[in-house]
């Protein structure tokens, strides 16, 4: 199963050298999930090839416009072409009144159903559970009331060693069983044990969005072990003072969050106009944390299944 | 002095085809006006090398989200700018709360003065004056309250004849009145008639924007004349039904109106994803009315200035 985040736009607070306001999409098999929507996601949509109707859930991190101006246009395009599918908003206090309002005042709606969630920017809390994941939201560090995001896999049922099913002569019922992990009770009475029947179990997949935040040590154990850290990186360490004064991240910050939660992979993004070359931001990282990646708008990066070495 | 209209959105409702959504530039010598504002304006700032900060005005012509959307965005990065210079915009009522519950609610501002004007979508009346030019607003037929704007360039003084000057010994106060208009009385009591001192003045230029409009005939006393008619070509005639049924017109339809103003050229935009190639709009609307154009992003359609033929 696909386990892929696209980010789509890579600047910080306004477009510049042809990059993009905030905006990534996260897909988990059949299910995709936005994450944050600056003005233009929609065109990034098409540039991309990004399939909107699959969106079922938005996530806005905070209420600043360069992560979310997009949402009502991308509304109002969604119900242009009949979405009929209800769409879920999560976001701090106040969004919803800003979509209304526009609604309300341009005498228009939607042909499908919105709800919106307001998040709680202090807490910790399970937001969403669908059939392939849980999201958590948690408070970050910035000038806004700003959420980050946890998204992790829940666990995918097992698989029968092939020639299992035939030895045994295992029943639909025992094979359901099986693959939830119980063990096996023949008919002589003999119990085999469920890892004598099935392949090691697949390993969950996680991913953490920590969009627009100072550096914020105490994230370190809720991201402990992530396998894919987005965490953006406005300035590099030479303009730290700018970044404590407007609260967001360096490229080394960033790293250190990285190495201390014990990260898989770190994604840098979310880069200021005042560097043209987001290269220097991957230079600063990686002497930090080596297996760091820059955000490219477009370029999908992919959290391979892999099943677990060891039962 | 340049007098020129940019198109930066040529597309209908929707982006498609690379086509973007409705935002134009009136440039008149010094002073830059903004026609409509849909989302993703000021990224076609960008692409085309527009400078914002010369805008001083802007023009939405309907609260329909392809002409507004990008205006919120829009502000926000001039503040971010540190903009200084006010700013004007002129819009059917509801834009100012839009904008404003948006400021509240994120708890931000700008750091110059932005003032709205709410226009009366029945009138025709005259809503700014300005060193170059009169704007007017007029009623169009459409599913919301929606305004065309014409701009009438303002006398330009009249240029003396080089020798003039010399020949009569004019004096600082004697150009002024010459350059006004107004005859010369020399010492010795002659009267030398003011086109014997002047070349012939330049014809003041004129430009209307009718955006999002159903044919409307009553129009065209108005635009009688009007060198550059800007008018939305959503449909082609085989769709003459949905163009009646969303209040916008056909190719042809705009050409009917330009024949019936007798404007110098006109130009056709605001085109519907339906079509992937604009070429069809102009291959209806020029059997109709010869002189007419496409809208084209970063195309520049410039008004040459000419002088009056007759005195």
């Amino acid at each position: 199963m696909e386990f892929t985040f696209t980010p789509l736009g890579v600047s910080a607070a306004q477009p510049a050298y042809g990059r993009h306001l905030a905006a990534h999409i996260l897909s988990v098999g059949p299910e995709s999930f936005l994450l944050d929507c600056g003005e233009g996601t929609q065109f990034q949509f098409n540039t991309h090839g990004i399939k909107r109707n699959r969106i079922g859930h938005v996530f806005i991190s905070h209420l600043h416009g360069d992560h979310f101006f997009g949402l009502i246009g991308l509304l109002n395009s969604l119900g242009m072409n009949d979405r009929k599918e209800p769409l879920r908003v999560y976001a701090p206090p106040g969004l919803e009144e800003i979509i209304e309002v526009q609604f309300r005042i341009t005498q228009s709606g939607l042909p499908f159903s919105l709800h919106f969630q307001a998040l709680d920017p202090l807490l910790v809390e399970k937001i969403l559970e669908t059939e392939h994941v849980e999201v958590h939201s948690f408070p970050l560090a910035h000038r806004a009331p700003t959420l980050g995001f946890l998204f992790r896999e829940k666990q995918i049922p097992l698989n029968i060693i092939p020639d299992a099913i035939d030895r045994y002569g295992l029943t639909f019922e025992q094979i359901r069983a099986v693959k939830a992990g119980e063990e096996l009770r023949l008919a002589d009475g003999r119990l085999i044990p469920n890892t004598e029947l099935t392949l090691p179990p697949y390993r969950p997949r996680s991913f953490a969005y920590c969009s627009d935040t100072a550096y914020k040590e105490d994230l370190v154990p809720l991201l402990k072990g992530v396998d894919l850290l987005y965490h953006e990186s406005t300035f590099l360490e030479k303009d730290a003072e700018m970044a404590a004064i407007t609260l967001h991240s360096t490229a080394a910050q960033a790293a250190r969050i990285a190495k201390l939660a014990g990260a898989g992979t770190l994604l840098l993004g979310h880069y200021s106009a005042r560097y043209p070359d987001a290269g220097v931001f991957l230079e600063e990282a990686k002497p930090i944390f080596p297996n760091t990646l820059l955000s490219e708008e477009g370029k999908v990066v992919e959290i391979p299944l892999t099943r677990s070495g060891s039962r």
